[in-house]
């Protein structure tokens, strides 16, 4: 099987799990979730179950519910679901793999596991290599995020041993700041997808070569940083760091205020209008309903809103 | 409820997961292993599940399984079966924690999420607080090892949290080397347990006042470091300094040759005659047939065998 | 005093300090090191006894002693010598800058204090403040380097903390992966200079609009570099990532050999034909004269040399 | 030259290097400060011109002056002074091993240069060598302390590479919480001295062997761990728990005020009332006239004043 002729270009949301405020998944926001991503923010990929989404804090079972749920509607308004089916258990990744594939996935993904590390990269792929097995007809992407996971191995080197070992590997979302071993990535492994996922240097990324990026602020600034990608390939920089540099004041704004990933959703609710629900536990959002005009204001006064 | 009685003395094997050669959970030898513990190691309590358990490398039913029959076999052989019931996912712990009660354990340990940490200590209290009210009739016990979870918070600040938030309270698996914030825990929490994980400087440890050690070298090197405890409380120091230092040589020896978990179960397997069988991935062994020789000899030249 | 009219453009290189055998420094070789710079790598500004160029291993005289020789042969050759002063001392800081002035440096530069480290952004700026006083007709960089200072601040903020307590600050040389910050510099300082110090990825910062960047690959890359600048501003986008990419490749090869600064001076005087000597303790080079010819080859294989 | 029969018992002060106001060295402090800790603390060694007394934000030139007041004053005071002369450059560590040995030191210390870190264990060795041998006449003791140096070399390892190769070696000063090579280098090497560095935990060294400590507290709080050793030294265990947790109560107190060496200096000079002087930059304390009275009583409530 060759999936070499097939790209993902663009952008990809790496989704929120809507929740109901006591945290149960919320099923049917999910429809209106798509079609708001599809007709508001021109995005036309998915990346779901992710850390975005906060796939580590479900259960095996739940995770495959919301698979189904985002794949039947997703039909006709996604070019590419990919379902993250990392988990601490190699027995369950390989569950959720068989799962996703059974369901018309478009592809999935794996993290390292990050509690018990990987032994050595070796042993990383015999791990993901029998992640892929249990889903061998669809793409396999390695979700690559060191800062989180604390496996730090150079992508350079891991795609070449990936590429070797797992017949449907099929590129990396690489989300980390060196943008040395990034490009060689891109430029080594030419037919691979590298897909990006530090959205606020996304700018930086492009000019190595990115074809493709996944990242949580496309959710609510997929529009805005479609714009910043037709800029680039038009070759019009400056009005390329423009955008860039506004989505960057926002996320300082953010940042500044101490916020993460809970804060983000809720921000991801203010901002569509739908109602995401909180974070689960461990997370606690800190964003009170006394801000949500300060997150307003300061979208409005950067022209994000 | 009140558990304020009791107190776990002495040491706490953290259990190795026996598997077959294909990383299978292997049930047949847990009987052997409770009677090698404590007929041969002389050790009363155990602790399953955990980190030596690659526990959280299981599916949970694997672990519900692999609980019951640690209880099964330990009734008459051990004090205490503490499980370890953390997971990423909050309703996972729930699940076994719930399992473990109905089982018949004697206490319960979790973990705090290490992929997604908890925004701030009052929301791992609240994480937690839902997993021991699943088993509200055991005592629960925090697991504190910072260097894997990356979650540093202060034990003498959360243990004051817990006492006042979680009913069933009842202790901490105090897994650093810190040794100015486990003799705080245990100098304000007299009534509760604080029980040291650190096994190579146990010794310091036992200065502060420890009164109870989990860890995973004392499933063969448990009646060694009994020997310890015994000279440390005749007062007997120049002893205890002699058998500390002599663990701390074979860790070191371990160590230096690039050894952690998978190589420790081997050794395990070696000193015991018990067969663990291999890690599961992760975790990949190093240490090769032609090493076996060089371990025996190491624990016989230090008079560990 | 206004510098604002003045701008950096293009590259700095980071100069080794030339050494005898026996590590004392050897100031001939200074000469021919800056025609070498000018003539062959068509390089117009230094940033002298910075982290290449081992400045904090050197006494305060030997610093006084080099800073006067470069300046002497660059007269006509450099645009911009620009002197570290940055020591652990802030009265050797304050020495080094009063003598930087009376020589007639373009600019100084402080990194900071390392090993006790600021206690806030305010306290820094306070001795920053101190540093540039003592030359204050020169413009003041702060050198940011934080994975080998661990002082971390952001330092869109410390710009601005800078731009109003210190009358001669004109910029940071800044040496981070992190382009979100770097990109906010730019755009917020836009009167100010923003020079970036990770070579590797150097075409990333371009996209983000940098105007200057220092390093030390450009002592014999700096031509090839030019190059990659040229492509950028012509818009040839494609030929700026096939020089990156080289470089990136070149670089890979010496990190996978585990090599560093000492290693990296070695490479200058194999590619230069200028002997640097070996690097001062407490650094050692591994590279020993039979890797002579793996490294030319290397370069020339990637058409570097 | 043999130093073995020389053994230092019992609490070594790290002197802070008393300042003027506007942060000059202040001399005349000095004969009173030595006093004190002979007379009122009944501490019988100093190491001067270390962490504590920010010996790396002072001028070499200070550092002279200092040590030669240092050692004038604690003529019939002092049984040991011990003189830090640890710099970035081996040329300054050198002249100040020279200028040590020249005034009669009892020993001189160094740590490993922090910025540009040794290329390896065996460079480190080369480097240390040539600061020993400037003052051959003297003990020299390795300042081991990573978590401010961030080199992080095993001790035990490091002991026999400096036993080996620095005739004059007699020890190390151990500034880190890992008991398991604490211990193995007091087993190891049993001539030889290994001087605790962690107050807040030295009971725990006291119980792996520990015959001395360095440390900052000792400058106040030395009478009261003079009676915890000497309730070690009895075995009353319980009393030296007691003792080691006030003073760990006071530290706690300090830490959650997120102070540091600046307001650690700030409480010498209240604890004493010999006036410190403020830290200099880049060091900045936080604590405030206001804060007088609730460190007094604080200290006063656990008895220690």
């Amino acid at each position: 099987m060759a999936f070499t002729g097939r790209r993902i270009k663009g952008l990809v949301a790496a989704t929120f799990t809507p929740m109901t405020s006591r945290s149960d998944i919320n099923l049917p926001v999910i429809q209106k979730y798509v079609e708001y991503l599809a007709d508001e923010q021109n995005v036309r990929n998915i990346f779901v179950n992710g850390t975005t989404g906060e796939g580590m804090s479900l259960s095996v079972q739940e995770r495959k519910t919301l698979t189904e749920e985002w794949i039947k509607y997703s039909r006709g308004k996604m070019d590419n679901v990919i379902v993250h089916v990392g988990c601490l258990s190699l027995a369950d990744s390989k569950d959720l793999a068989a799962h996703a594939s059974s369901c018309g996935a478009d592809g999935i993904s794996a993290i390292a596991p990050s509690f018990l590390k990987p032994s050595n990269p070796d042993a990383l792929v015999m791990h993901l290599k029998e992640v892929a097995a249990a889903a061998s007809n669809l793409p396999f992407y390695y979700y690559h995020i060191p800062n989180l996971t604390g496996v730090k191995y150079q992508m350079y080197d891991l795609m070449g041993k990936m590429q070797k070992h797992i017949p449907s590997f099929r590129g990396v979302k690489f989300t980390d700041v060196n943008l040395m071993d990034y490009s060689l990535c891109l430029h080594e492994y030419k037919t691979f997808e590298v897909l990006y996922g530090v959205d606020e240097q996304l700018l930086g990324a492009l000019a190595c070569g990115a074809h493709g990026a996944v990242g949580s602020t496309y959710n609510y600034l997929g529009s805005t940083t479609n714009k910043m990608l037709s800029a680039f390939e038009k070759g019009d920089l400056h009005k390329a760091q423009e955008i860039q540099n506004t989505v960057q004041k926002f996320l300082l704004f953010v940042f500044d205020m101490g916020w993460g990933l809970p804060e983000f959703k809720d921000i991801m609710s203010l901002y569509s209008g739908i109602d995401m629900g909180p974070a689960r536990l461990p997370l606690r959002s800190s964003l009170q309903s006394e801000h949500h005009n300060t997150v307003k204001s300061e979208l409005k006064r950067m022209d994000l809103l």
